[in-house]
């Protein structure tokens, strides 16, 4: 059995990897870590945990945490999750960190669009982004991976097989994402009251959302060259879900057809990716609490615009799913384990 | 006092236009009607209406109608509308339809989008489109009025300094609209099933909305050219209000600053437009249960696309509170009579 | 004009408070109030507010105010209330207060349920209750106005004909109550986070809820002596309004058709209750944004309970309505001015 | 494997239980039926499904399916399953019913209740309620079982230990309860429409619901004397969940803790049943998507009123979650596969 420690268990993505993790058959949680005083058990965190568990979530020492665990899960602020991950590759562990701080190949970039010190870019030489469906070779070597954040993953997943085969004009790219609330986190703020939420939407950071440059720099990794897009993300009054809607122009010389053939081809032997057919959309319900995610593809419209609408649960496959995907191919476990 | 009378009273538009019609200090209700044989007492069909009224939905003769208003707003599903204001119109009556049947001038484009057979393609001719901050010199003249849609509003009103001042690329120009489920109509649907709306969001009618047509062709007038837009429409798990995020290329030649000095100018002496300082943008609870249409600008994006977030309440400002405002017009009340 | 100053008046029951003074036509807004340093805006505050304002909510000095304003509404936290009623009373103003300090005529009731020191007991015996439908001759001639309690205002008036005149058994009455999220107040907590409560519900306070005593104290008055009832609070998945379902044995010897007499005879003219015809029962939809109290009646149930339904917007009646209907009966204005 | 069929896979009920059934280990799906003329996929229907699955719901003769399955779940409006249930009696199959056609005991009560003839009153003899926390023993042994509603279920589980002991005074008997969306059904009617239910709340089926006869029913067997409730159901703005607050009067003689100890004995060895710790209450967020009745006990209010709150998801312990258990009991199955 694996062991794994998952660092920073209270959060909604630490909640979701327990979650995960327990209905997985060849993993052990071997330490569930907070900051807080008290402890808490798990079954009170998760009261709809069917699983009878006695787990509980405590604080822990490094030492303990490096003899309990073979791989560690940081669910941490930004800038926390970077000093850990040192120190946990320092004791040897592999390490999944679900923040944003290892996701950035160029600190000074992590500096600019997080307004923070990045105190460890060592790491990020090492660290391999942890997008399956782009990078599973280098995922199932690698003992440092950054998992990616949740509109990334839905943006990058519409948009791959479009850029990396550059069937589009490169400068067109437009993601108009919708988030559900959950994606803020879990700390009460004047933005998530409920009164503030409900029967309300609007866009927020635009043109500036911390998101950009991570979906940039992998979308500039396909296409071979550096390349902008624009990212508008919006608040959706419900739990949790991302839809984003993309946008991009189909070369002249382009087919529609060749638009469909790429995608299918792309995404063939993908285990979470799911292709509707023609004239078919997905919905955030298709895809709440699992790890899949839906694409529908437009190809042929009126204005040549090719529409990509990717759907993704933001809290699995836009994290803690995602995270333990990755483990799954790094430790050669099947790649669906625990995630059905 | 001019008197009015709404057609098909007991729909979500025709509700909205009985509470604004209340509250006009210039008019007085002559007659509401429905199909449905049994009469409805206002204060039933809206029990939250706190001013006392007395009046009835209930069935009329044409000849009842003609006697009794002056002026006839058609809250009708389409195709019923047509006759209707052919009826009225041929009684001397000013006309304000709020279906979709004389928006379009082509009886041709109307039949193609809407499936129908147009049985009134002379009027087309002389119906104004209903959009006051594009057309409020004709609308002062007209007897028959084709007020927007709901869609159309917001694109239309978040896209024309653009494309009239020709500040944008127009084969760039993209709608990614959001809108409550008041949109869909008081009719029992499975696409309106509390249990289907809420915890979800999707796109539909990708790249085939009958809206599609409204907007290119008064964008079209604007341009002076013919144009074509992309537009995607999605479904909020809310009850009011349209959110539309339009892009448009910004051309070479144009500073970020021309961009934000053509809304300032177009929509300076506009009562019902309420443009964002920078950096701010609307929110759906910013517009509800009012006729306002606000507008926030992002000029200066990374990839030279320019964004503009519209936002109204589909029900007033995409509506019955724009049809009031094109009554006030016509009939020379003070353009905000009965709307604040 | 009736100068009014509103202390507090950036949470919820202040916004609602602002509202309804713009439209009230007999008195002028003097003062708005917070203890934060920059001021803001009213426009700023409440942006879906059509009427046009100028107001400006900024820190006021206490002689500032008791120059400025003949009334003032206190939409303070319990504890501050207290100190600032005696301050402006001592300088002779009317003081309507909407927080829970002078609601109790024994200031060690008060210190029980509230857990807080009760610092102005004096001014608990000048304190008129203001439930107009109880109290209205005492809030006429009232200098100090102790605003109901949302729960109260519609627990007490779906029971009140029934304690009064005797009809139930006073040892049986019980109150099942469900309140809007907006109830908890605009700060963020953990219990008012988007994600905690939507899709959610449950009961909170069973048997602890400090609007017990109010509810009893004024019950008591009517029945002539001391009572308890069982109240239980539930928070519902919305954001405005207080649906109570109250029950309450039917004493043998009175008929079905007695209550319902009671109902009919008690709140004759009042202009803010609507009894609903038997059979029929109320909506949260129906009261949302109206100072009304809805009220349904089951007199004739298979188990002599009567049953009764109350249902308000807990912002308008159970608040800031109900405060300005207080100044309507305290300073002769016509009760319903800027009420509806 | 037992081989199961479900007729009338199609609605909420049936398509949770064919998830569950997926989960189960000693079954096989044999049969899922429609009436429609065309097929559905399973994976079509239930789209985040992640268990693959080429299931499809289809119409099937009666010959078909006594060939297919040992076990019948009848998933039909009522009146539907009686005659259904009677033909699958006959072939010797095991019918789990889940409508209310089975559940009386007596005809003409549930001709009063329902409006509607009942067909086949000799099997009213055979049925069994299928309540397991009430009935174990001889769900093990019947071959036709009437599964409970979702408010019975509830309602039941909070009333039964002192209904049973005679704790508390019978005559004094409340069952406020409140339903999501989803126990509606999945039919599109007015009172589901999206903006019908959002930000509303209201009682409906006032002294008058049709469940109220099956709680009678059930408590008046564990009483040993005919007994009557006041039941009140409310609809709530959310999906699925029924929370049920009831109140009894505590016996003088009877103290809180023997209260508290009757709940703790009667249900401490029930699978599915979880007991709040004092002063602690059930939420629905800690039971959907869960097969768990959750129960929180406050035994000792200051009006000598228990106040119990029962939670469940309607859907599941209220429904599919429930025959299951039944079936799990009836062919000895470990009780809680495929529910957790």
């Amino acid at each position: 059995m694996l062991r794994c420690a998952v660092v920073g268990a209270t959060g909604y993505t630490g909640m979701e990897l327990i979650k995960i993790l327990l209905r997985h058959s060849g993993v052990a949680i071997a330490a569930l870590t907070t900051r807080q005083q008290e402890s808490i058990p798990v079954h009170q965190l998760i009261p709809n945990l069917v699983c009878k568990t006695d787990l509980v979530i405590r604080p822990y020492t490094v030492q303990e945490l490096n003899q309990a665990a073979d791989v560690v899960f940081l669910c941490l602020p930004h800038t926390e999750a970077m000093e850990s991950a040192a120190q946990f590759r320092r004791a040897g562990k592999t390490v999944i960190d679900l923040s944003a701080d290892l996701r950035l190949r160029d600190a000074k970039t992590y500096e600019r669009w997080y307004g923070e010190k990045h105190t460890q870019p060592v790491l990020l030489k090492h660290a391999v982004y942890g997008l399956p469906e782009v990078n599973r070779k280098r995922i199932a070597q690698a003992d440092l991976i950054a998992n990616p954040g949740c509109y990334p993953t839905a943006a990058i997943l519409a948009l791959y097989p479009l850029v990396q085969q550059k069937l589009v004009d490169l400068e067109s790219i437009i993601i108009d994402a919708k988030s559900g609330v959950s994606g803020a986190g879990k700390k009460a703020k004047a933005s998530t009251h409920f009164c503030e939420v409900t029967e309300n939407f609007s866009a927020y950071k635009v043109n500036s959302h911390q998101h950009t440059p991570e979906i940039e720099q992998c979308l500039s990794g396909a296409a071979g060259r550096k390349m902008r897009v624009t990212f508008t993300p919006h608040l959706l009054p419900l739990e949790r879900g991302i839809l984003a809607t993309v946008y991009a122009k189909r070369k002249p010389s382009v087919s529609p057809q060749r638009i469909l053939d790429a995608f299918a081809k792309s995404y063939k032997n993908e285990p979470f990716i799911r292709l509707h057919p023609k004239g078919s959309f997905p919905s955030l319900r298709h895809v709440r609490y699992t790890n899949y995610c839906d694409l529908g593809i437009e190809a042929d419209s009126r204005s040549k615009q090719v529409i990509v609408i990717g759907a993704i649960d933001n809290l699995i496959k836009g994290a803690s799913g995602q995270a333990v995907q990755n483990m799954n191919i790094r430790f050669d476990f099947p790649e669906e384990e625990g995630l059905n």
